[in-house]
């Protein structure tokens, strides 16, 4: 596995478009799919290397379209799909990762996948993209380039505090951002860098490329 | 409108299918559309009581065909559509309201409406409904009566403590859900009622009703 630096994931939410999906793929990226997911990659023409988990979700027309691509089943009734080909990547020393389909169909497991992303960032640099939206967590001091008018949004998983934004038009100052009390929708970048950080807690941070 | 004993409110996501929606019809509910929520609404033939919010996301021949509709412009950038219509019936005391559309559009969107789940819940009797899922606040002990085999999730909104349920296949018993830690997803009703108590927090509670 030593020459794939990242990887694709495919999850088994909708997919962006093959337009939006080709911006991530290079000849150094391994795709591989998470289960169900390897239906929405034939949906969208795309062979991946490898598809991992358990493998209950997989059509039979994809079995077949898919019968030379190595599958790897994990029987573990404890983590998901998404976690098993995560943990697979970990295991493989590839340290970054773009997931799709990973929201937009049953909402409980939108949110429990954005709670893994919570779990895995420290490990992996790890990046979900929908038809709408860049997400990843922010846990300490990062300076972004984005163009100037770009959409933003900060959701904080649990209590986040000294939320400090420079560079959009709704700066945040020592701010306490917490689900069901505070959280920052539709910011907008001013002027790039856009800096943030925050001391204490995990934001999700929504960079809006669809509204 | 003393006679509307609840309302059905149309957010601007995608709808559950008619038949579904009219499940949650009835004589006594009182139908609000949230801004660019009548755009479904008309899309599922569906005509409104009430039209609230900014105005700035109707199309012309929702309009059009809403004409005879009252609708209330409500100018206020600190709060959402959602917010205002919610606000709305707050003021003019109807008390319980389902919330369709909430969910699966912009993934920062969805988050963001479950924070106003979590806020307004304590002063209305507030569900989501979409295709898939019921959702509500869980931060008091409860008994639901769900058929045996139901699938249900709980997603912490923050740290919760001492989340203890009775009539799950996956007992809890004093457990910390917490975001991107822990939470509980596609448990499942071994008997009814079902119970569910916690000493601090608030569960955001997914009554699955399609996989």
């Amino acid at each position: 596995m030593a020459h794939w630096k990242k990887a694709l994931v495919i999850a088994n939410g909708p997919l962006p478009s093959r337009r939006r999906i080709a911006g991530w793929l290079d000849e150094e990226t391994l795709i591989v799919c998470a289960d169900g997911g390897a239906n929405r990659a034939r949906a969208r023409a795309l062979i991946p290397h490898l598809v991992i988990g358990d493998l209950d979700s997989i059509t039979p027309g994809t079995a077949a379209a898919l019968a030379g691509v190595e599958t790897i089943r994990v029987e573990d009734q404890e983590n998901t799909d998404l976690e098993k080909v995560l943990d697979y990547l970990l295991a493989h020393g590839i340290t970054a990762a773009v997931v799709l389909g990973a929201t937009g169909r049953r909402p409980d497991h939108t949110l429990a996948n954005f709670s893994i992303l919570a779990k895995y960032h420290s490990r992996l640099d790890l990046l979900f993209v929908d038809s709408w939206c860049r997400m990843e967590i922010i846990d300490r001091p990062v300076q972004l380039d984005l163009a100037p008018g770009t959409t933003l949004s900060m959701l904080p998983l649990g209590r986040c505090e000294g939320v400090t934004t420079g560079g959009l038009a709704y700066p945040l100052v020592h701010q306490v951002l917490e689900p069901g009390v505070r959280e920052s929708i539709s910011n907008r970048v001013s002027k790039s860098p856009v800096e943030i950080s925050l001391t204490v807690g995990k934001l999700l941070l929504f960079i809006v490329d669809k509204k």
